[in-house]
């Protein structure tokens, strides 16, 4: 009888597995085949199994991809064009007209494609993404390799009084990637404040006929709230409810000026809020209530936000912000420790987008979503605890190899599928043309 | 007649000189010779120079090296150690245990070797530090090729009652690196609330003695300021400045919690904060009030603390955090912007340790301290503003040389002066050593 042949054994290492029991496991070896993990056994098994490739991990800690809960990836090339002004004046006079000019399929393709080959090289292996042309983003991250939930950002008025278009676009993206194992769809209004009544409820039923979830903006800054109690009489958390949006698997960004009362509703509605912590700093907006939601026992997940706000993909220094910031703030060093900091990059990341079944830990079954990170070096020794060294101590530049769905998409420090100098030099021709755009 | 060589040229790049007109230059090289800056011309001036090494800049930005005022370098191995704990059970049952098993010599030499290491990997160039055995602080420093400036950390009762060693220690380190361009010295007490009196103003008459300045912890916690107040009837400021301190060129690490009138004295003595935020934050020890010392024209610097505290060197990462946290701190998104923040690395943490006359700056006629950092890859592109880039997108490893004193210390990444698996071998032996201590 011949030895079964998989695709894949990564051996040694520490597998950070962040199942339920968040065994750290060490003399293993993981058995990855049609992109799934098999298992992960002791090494004295080893001989028992073949694979078409191995992969040595030997002072490497083996780890859940990460989950980017709320990204705009093609606002790449927006990098650094404007900072340190106000809120409104950022998006009136710099954002807005950026967009207004450069906005079309081929851009939200390129800057999605720069976008894509960052968050690899960031560790992540999801992102949850709002903008527009999806279905350009969708392509550049199958190109890339990279696992995308993309949401088109619906804005008023271009939806408003014919939802048909909206309709349609709707089962347009589910029919060019129903057969896309890295691409899935929800329905993604972009806030309360910029989508009518009528809209939003469509968009609730359009959740409800295609099964997916909604992802939208939420709470961001005050006014927001002040302007939702002023115009419909009800905090926004309520209003939502009361359109029926709690009824779908909900993610909300920011989610700063929550009350008690919206995080006790969120909680029980196990709705989900994606903290976007450099970009509500930098934009001054505010702190989120992290202790009591995490009280409450409401789902968090992290998210990058835009570059243009942030001001890079770097996922891992914002959950290391996170971790730091919110202890200060709760004057409570004990607050949201290491272990529990790095849950919400991986299995709570999974949970608030849906999809703890088969992403957000290294089990049995799930996809083979996984980064290997090299330790051997100055910045990882001495290396006493795997989850303080991820959460405080590494940068992302010791993120080896990534893997999505079997596949590997960077391999020492490569990426697999894209040619990073191409990109590089696309971005500064982009760069030129914006340059030039801007100034007409 | 001949035409004079000099020791280095770096050609292309864009220089960020941090000098009084905030110039950047493009086009320049940079003639660099005895260790010193001898000038930033013109390209079109290259050929009538000539240099025995030349460095080729382009697509680099080239920076003054950065300055961490304020760390503890034989820490290093007790990054990770012990993480999310109360402030007092972190150092009574962790860091002063660790501290009273390991601390000799050469574990001081070793640990600093790796830390010296790693700041360069992070791009500082010169380290304000304080701890015991500093003459192997600044053995170590010496051999990584690292700027420092030591303090032997004062603490009773070590000292109390008998100034003599005290006076003793001052001497021999001056004496042993008086002929050593990297090495300083200074006086630094640990704090007020572990040092006399009588010590303190001891200290006071060592600094005036031999010119140095102070470095000292000041009002890092709360509790500290109510037991002053309690035991000396006054504010931190106000019982160090009725010692003779502010007579002295001081730099204070921390300074969580100083109020409006110490601000004040300390920006009228001149004295310097070293802001550690991301210490202060993992601690939960309190926000600094930037904005009032920045309104006040504090001379304010960045410090990376210990890395037990940190928990890495990274000083680029320290100042992103620094410049979004005191915007949303102080809802004003236009607090401390990019270029202001970039200062506070280079020329204000060269001010804080009373060097702005060689240092902090690319200027001719100020040492050789510099980095190179790439920006030809995904995170840097676009890049329409230097100092975003420098302070919101980019990453530690973009930093690829790095020159002290016209020696290059790190070149394409690679430490000059140093075997890096020598060093993590070590550390590695270092954490078995610790943990069966620490068992025993």
């Amino acid at each position: 009888m011949t030895m079964k042949e998989y695709e894949h054994i990564i051996q040694g290492g520490t597998y950070i597995t962040m199942d339920p029991q968040y065994r750290t496991l060490e003399d293993h070896f993981m058995l990855i085949d049609a992109g799934r993990i098999v298992d992960i056994l002791p090494m004295t098994e080893l001989q028992d199994f073949k694979a078409k490739a191995y992969t040595d991990a030997a002072d490497c800690l083996i780890t859940p991809g990460f989950i980017n809960a709320h990204s705009h990836l093609p606002m790449s090339y927006f990098r650094g064009w404007a900072d340190d002004l106000p809120l409104h004046i950022w998006l009136k006079d710099q954002i807005w007209p950026l967009e207004a000019k450069m906005l079309a399929g081929d851009f939200v393709f390129d800057a999605s494609l720069h976008g894509a080959a960052e968050m690899i090289r960031h560790g992540i292996t999801l992102t949850n993404d709002m903008y527009f042309y999806v279905d350009r983003i969708a392509d550049a991250c199958s190109i890339a390799g990279l696992r995308v939930i993309v949401g088109e950002g619906i804005i008023e008025p271009e939806y408003l009084g014919d939802l048909s278009v909206f309709k349609r676009r709707v089962q347009a993206l589910k029919d060019r990637y129903q057969d896309n194992p890295l691409v899935d769809c929800c329905i993604a209004p972009h806030a309360i404040y910029t989508c009518s009544k009528e809209v939003l409820k469509a968009c609730t039923t359009a959740a409800a006929e295609n099964n997916w979830m909604i992802h939208t903006h939420l709470s961001e800054n005050q006014s927001e709230v002040e302007d939702c109690l002023k115009h419909h009489g009800e905090r926004p958390v309520d209003y939502l409810a009361g359109l029926g949006f709690l009824e779908a698997h909900c993610v909300f960004a920011h989610g700063v000026w929550l009350d008690s009362e919206e995080i006790k509703t969120l909680a029980q509605a196990k709705a989900a809020v994606a903290l976007c912590t450099d970009s509500n700093l930098k934009l001054s907006n505010g702190f989120v209530p992290v202790k009591e939601m995490l009280e409450q026992n409401l789902n968090l997940a992290m998210g990058t936000d835009g570059v243009a706000s942030n001001n890079n993909l770097d996922i891992l220094e914002e959950l290391s912000t996170t971790a730091k910031l919110h202890k200060a703030l709760n004057h409570d060093p004990v607050l949201l420790p290491a272990r529990e900091a790095f849950a919400l990059l991986t299995i709570e990341g999974a949970r608030a987008l849906n999809r703890a079944h088969d992403l957000g830990s290294l089990e049995a079954g799930k996809w083979a979503d996984l980064c290997l990170i090299d330790t051997n070096n100055l910045q990882s020794q001495p290396l006493y605890n795997p989850y303080s060294h991820l959460v405080y101590s590494m940068g992302s530049e010791q993120i080896r190899d990534v893997m999505i769905a079997g596949d590997w998409v960077m391999k020492n420090k490569k990426l697999q599928h894209l040619n990073e100098a191409d990109l590089i030099e696309k971005a500064k021709q982009y760069k030129n043309t914006i340059i030039s755009k801007m100034e007409s």
